[in-house]
């Protein structure tokens, strides 16, 4: 690897949210791919994964959503689209799903997993006392480090994003039908290429004195 | 820049929860200064920031906070150690400290952030209607933002790194002083070089199929 932490820091500093994307530039699949492999790969709680990435590539569903989307344009000009969605409840059949898939990867047996797979169980059977207080927060804030680690990803590979949390939950949902599946959506990244007259591209970024941010003890 | 798509894959197959660090090892003053402006960088909602990143760097207060983390060994032996603090309330007050930063930095009118403020105050006036529908949802998922950006700036920046949330935030709260501050701990990252013996470190990484978490439309 050729990368390293000066790297990564200038990604950051390139990276804006992109406010007007150039309609015409398309993500290459094999670059779009490797941004997809990033939201599989981000790590979570335990490793379980409380989520689902709906990439949205129908220009006619992208038009319905950019009505529930405050009519913001990157919804329907950005290259690619994905809703970030967390599972509504994370259940005994997916802890064990989970195990299953641990013993397939790494070829363990089952029995090693035991105390893993009873402490997971013991978390969801008591959602008051996971991290945040409840199964929503826990289960939405791991979709959140998914998008960052997915907003850092499209940093580093130079490909433009703009999170999005302006948009209606209930219209998304019912639009890609994701509360029957189990799911709901949390939040939106729209992913491309900025458009030369993006008058954001320009502008310093701002950013809080690190005094007031970071502090030391 | 020398890094891309494929780099970033790269260095996020080789991260892992690291659950034994070298305690003998410590990350270079250039590449954590790095890494902590990688927290400062990264990606908010309206920008607004609602957070504090506390680096603990005092060896009796790891040892404090360990005892309120299931005593778990990476609390004393990380290199490093940040916790990811989310702020109890946005008020009107942070938005006009927000807006008077941007016209610092940016060197522009006031006056032309006036729509944006007025768009940042009405969110905060109605706190059932920020996303998540409450202010400690909402805070609370720009802080895991903040987190999953920097796990991927440590794979990419090559450090080892593991996100913590087995601890009691109560406890942290009072030995950190956090509440007094205004804010409240939501998630650690211990940070540091794996040891060598680290039995976590060699084992396949295990994810979902991605059939089951990427779906498209």
């Amino acid at each position: 690897m050729t990368t390293g932490p000066a790297e990564v820091l200038a990604a950051l500093k390139w990276r804006y949210a992109t406010k007007k994307f150039d309609a015409t530039r398309k993500i290459p699949a094999d670059v779009w791919s490797s941004l997809e492999q990033s939201l599989v790969l981000s790590p979570s709680s335990y490793g379980l994964q409380p989520w689902k990435f709906v990439v949205v590539e129908t220009p006619a569903v992208r038009a319905e959503l950019r009505k529930a989307s405050w009519n913001q344009s990157q919804i329907t000009d950005a290259s690619h689209m994905v809703v970030l969605c967390r599972k509504l409840e994370v259940t005994p059949a997916d802890v064990e799903s989970y195990v299953d898939r641990i013993v397939e990867v790494r070829g363990v047996p089952r029995a090693v997993l035991d105390d893993y797979r009873k402490m997971m169980l013991g978390s969801i059977a008591n959602p008051a006392a996971v991290p945040g207080g409840s199964m929503e927060i826990w289960t939405r804030s791991q979709v959140y480090i998914a998008l960052g680690v997915f907003l850092a990803a499209c940093a580093v590979a130079h490909v433009d994003a703009c999170p999005m949390e302006g948009f209606d939950p209930a219209a998304y949902d019912a639009k890609l039908g994701l509360r029957e599946q189990g799911y709901t959506a949390c939040v939106v990244a729209t992913v491309g290429y900025r458009a030369a007259d993006d008058a954001f591209a320009g502008m310093a970024k701002v950013r809080a004195e690190v005094a007031k941010v970071i502090s030391r003890v």
